[in-house]
């Protein structure tokens, strides 16, 4: 238990200071781990774009990898986003909190549309896998549209 | 073709600049990518250790699903460290470049014990769940003092 406390006081500690026993998240970490998950989301999804653009040869394995990832980050999103989660590093808009229905509705097409594109992209079906793509981006666009800063 | 076009545009330009032909990564965005691992892995791991510590409530499934989490994203962190992606942001050593084989067995170990820990933890045996998180977060703390800065 010794290590455990040494690291959580080492590694906790310098993110969350004296507010470890909050069960509230402060609105940094919050905008911190929504921004990983979107930064783990472009890492794969820029060579897929590529790919798809023609400005990359086509690997099916990268992309059905790349679709995989995507889909498991896309279903961890929404809870990145708990009310009052906004800090001046965070590029959302205050308008997600209040048309949470919406933004929520939006990030569920999100997820649909990215499982889809994890499927068609294990069938090796290049002109299906670039058309599940494009749908994907779609739902990214649409959110950031609504609800994301310029 | 036109909507990906425009989101490749509006919401990859924006990271990628005149560098979304290159094939190698920006020092930047790897950084970006790996940190966005790292919040996500805490994001997950706080909760947990805060369960571990009994300062919040055992739950199983809550710690069940942040193991599981912690294993995905454990498998995708070494290929944020692509040779020469330092910054004045990161927090990596230049010596993981230099011993290598040392710090990809580290990494190595954190998915391994990773890997147990989201077995444990659908076992739904709370002291074995408990031993698997030290155990896990000692390889944490292994890597941290070897190669990252203080």
């Amino acid at each position: 238990m010794r290590a455990l406390v040494l690291f959580a006081t080492a590694v906790l500690g310098a993110s969350l200071g004296t507010t470890t026993l909050a069960a509230t998240v402060k609105p940094e970490t919050a905008v911190n781990y929504r921004q990983g998950i979107y930064h783990a989301i472009l890492w794969n999804f820029v060579p897929m774009a590529q790919m798809v653009r023609g400005m990359r040869p086509w690997n099916q394995a990268t992309f059905a990898q790349g679709a995989a990832r995507i889909e498991f980050y896309s279903q961890q999103l929404l809870g990145g986003f708990p009310p009052g989660s906004l800090t001046a590093r965070s590029e959302a808009k205050p308008a997600i909190w209040q048309h949470w229905a919406e933004f929520s509705a939006k990030m569920q097409n999100f997820e649909n549309a990215s499982a889809t594109l994890a499927v068609v992209a294990r069938s090796s079906d290049q002109a299906a896998s670039k058309a599940a793509f494009i749908k994907t981006a779609d739902t990214c666009k649409s959110c950031h549209d609504a609800f994301r800063k310029e």
